[in-house]
């Protein structure tokens, strides 16, 4: 359309998603990640650090924000050269918002299934049992069988919300 | 969950989409592309050949199938190594039921501008201009404005629907 105006990354009007599209788009685009960091600090000497991710690159900026008003959480920040990302590390953000959403609008795609064990590892642990050197070899074996069979977005550095 | 059956790519039920599903997994993976190859029996010297895609890893694939359900139109073929692709080629089922359906639910990522450009090339092909130099110099033009600023999912060789 040749009348369509040009639109800059933060002149946009916000965007409206609903609960469907959100769904596919995280089919198509999303992540869920388990990081799993040695820590000298942690009783168990590791850090777990579940991350739910869309990745875009910088034109379509305006989605990501769209995705964080949509879930009321999370943050907008650079991923690596043109690419931004929408990302959630917040336990409590994931466990509240983020899961419930899944559980009641279900992926459609194998990604599925990554949600279920990314939901199993906040679960253990919502029990502290990322506390202890046996759960974290628990939540290791999960990790270890997410994002297979497809291309894995590499998560950013750590930082907090 | 630890009880969740394994799926074959064969026995997995079909899919049903909601449209919005649709335009936000097509907003993350699908493409609209404009072939333009020589052809020495064409008047113009080449032949237009307009592709809407969605690729996806094979484990996917029933996601392809479900797409071409819900559209009632397309095909599922390879697209190279595991990635498999479900692609409408055919002018008919482009112009009646895909640039439709993308009016109706409009994609909200900058890949909404790539149809609009899409749209106008079926609209020249439509009123003939694919058959002489001068439509082939402006659906060249338009095309070339195509597909910029992201990693382009490549064609797969012409082949008939």
């Amino acid at each position: 359309m040749s009348g369509e105006p040009s639109e800059t990354l933060c002149s946009a009007p916000p965007v409206n998603l609903e609960a469907q599209w959100v769904v596919g788009f995280v089919d198509g685009e999303g992540c869920f990640f388990i990081g799993i960091n040695p820590h000298p600090d942690m009783s168990s000497g590791y850090q777990v650090l579940p991350e739910f991710t869309v990745v875009q690159h910088q034109r379509d900026v305006q989605l990501l924000y769209a995705l964080k008003k949509f879930f009321g959480c999370g943050v907008v920040r650079t991923n690596h050269a043109e690419r931004m990302a929408f990302r959630v590390r917040r336990l409590e953000h994931l466990s509240t918002i983020i899961v419930p959403f899944f559980e009641k609008h279900p992926l459609k795609s194998k990604k599925r299934v990554d949600f279920l064990s990314f939901r199993k590892v906040l679960r253990c642990m919502e029990q502290g049992e990322h506390l202890k050197a046996e759960g974290i070899d628990k939540i290791r074996a999960i990790a270890s069988r997410m994002n297979t069979g497809r291309e894995r977005e590499s998560p950013s550095p750590p930082e907090t919300e």
